[in-house]
């Protein structure tokens, strides 16, 4: 709420970019594609911070169209202006929590998820919270389509020992494991802002990819 | 070979202790706790070196039974020489390449099976020789009791990223991982050569433990 006061205009400018975050989200739900119009498949990023994941995946595949969602109001109006900047026109953003995804998407909608230094909330009590919690995985296999990929990328070891343990609980397919994903040079790795700044304090960054069966 | 020359005696040291290290294990295949002469629960370490874990582990835990098999003639002398000075009477170990274990033991004879520092074969080519190839893992499925576990550590993140895909294709299930086991002090974790070499190094060690279902 501090943070929200502290942006005014934050509304304002939200108001006038309307085609940009978009404001009922679920009004959209099954009809994502007409949004984008054309039918390329559609990945979304949770979490989406200050959008430099986005930028960098919109510009590296234009075949595809992304969403980044993220619950910070003050977050999407900064993301949303570097993103603007880009004139990519395969990139929205949606100003939601994640726990109301199935409201915003149909089944099958999308055919990846990423995950990008999510909050790790350590604490036991907080495990409901963490975004590879059982209840956010009901809604990313109901939402993502048969095959789809959900895609984990942080530096925190607790949480990433955590969502392993997770995906095999809720039945879920390892497809990738990666435990040190900058040892070597992988140019269609696009780093996040966290993801730069953890790496150039020398953290290992862990990567894996998941299926739902 | 030319490791077994350079122990001539090794087939003599052998046929002396045919006691601990036991020559034709498949002949007490179901009948492990027979040998042992009391009904505890079977351990089973597979290439266990020169035995420091199982030296460790069977002073930490007299009510299960422990059994090593190791490949290498020479390092099961070795081995053999160490374990039988500590006296304890719930060890034994058997010569052999892990490949043949359903030969060895019956179904559901063994609770618990550790892989230690396996060799990694990072080669592709070489996939059908790491112990947590599927061909292993179906051995294992067989002889471990329902519910029992394997347990993985290695400092090897080649190898241990392919295990957790490896398990998760075979259908298993992850009870834990943990990417650096030993940030926080583990009283109960017995150390073995390898470990205590690597962590030394200042190498992260990584551990599993993961069910067949
Ligand atoms: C640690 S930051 C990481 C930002 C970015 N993904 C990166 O890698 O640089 C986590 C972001 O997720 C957002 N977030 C946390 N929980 C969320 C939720 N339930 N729904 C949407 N966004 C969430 C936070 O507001 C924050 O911006
Ligand atoms: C890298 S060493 C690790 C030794 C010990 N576990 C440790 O952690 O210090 C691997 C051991 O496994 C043995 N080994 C490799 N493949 C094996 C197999 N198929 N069956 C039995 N032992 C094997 C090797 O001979 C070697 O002694």
């Amino acid at each position: 709420m501090v943070r929200q006061r502290n942006k005014p205009w934050a509304d304002d400018f939200l108001k006038e970019n309307s085609h940009f975050v978009i404001p009922d989200p679920s009004e959209k739900k099954d009809i994502w594609h007409e949004v984008f119009g054309n039918n390329n498949p559609i990945h979304l990023e949770i979490g989406t911070g200050k959008g430099q994941f986005l930028a960098g995946m919109a510009k590296q595949f234009p075949e595809i169209n992304f969403i980044g969602i993220e619950v910070a109001k003050s977050i999407v109006v900064t993301a949303a202006q570097k993103l603007m900047e880009t004139d990519q026109d395969n990139i929205l953003l949606i100003n939601e929590n994640a726990e109301k995804l199935r409201e915003i998407f149909a089944e099958n909608e999308i055919s990846t998820i990423y995950l990008n230094f999510s909050d790790p909330w350590p604490k036991n009590r907080h495990e409901k919270r963490r975004l590879t919690f059982r209840t956010f995985l009901d809604q990313y296999k109901e939402v993502l389509q048969p095959n789809g990929e959900l895609i984990l990328k942080t530096d925190n070891r607790g949480l990433f020992e955590y969502s392993l343990v997770s995906f095999s609980e809720f039945g879920m397919d390892l497809k990738e494991v990666n435990l040190d994903l900058h040892k070597a040079e992988d140019p269609e790795n696009v780093m996040t802002e966290y993801e730069a700044k953890f790496s150039a304090n020398g953290q290992v960054i862990y990567r894996c990819r998941a299926q739902f069966s």
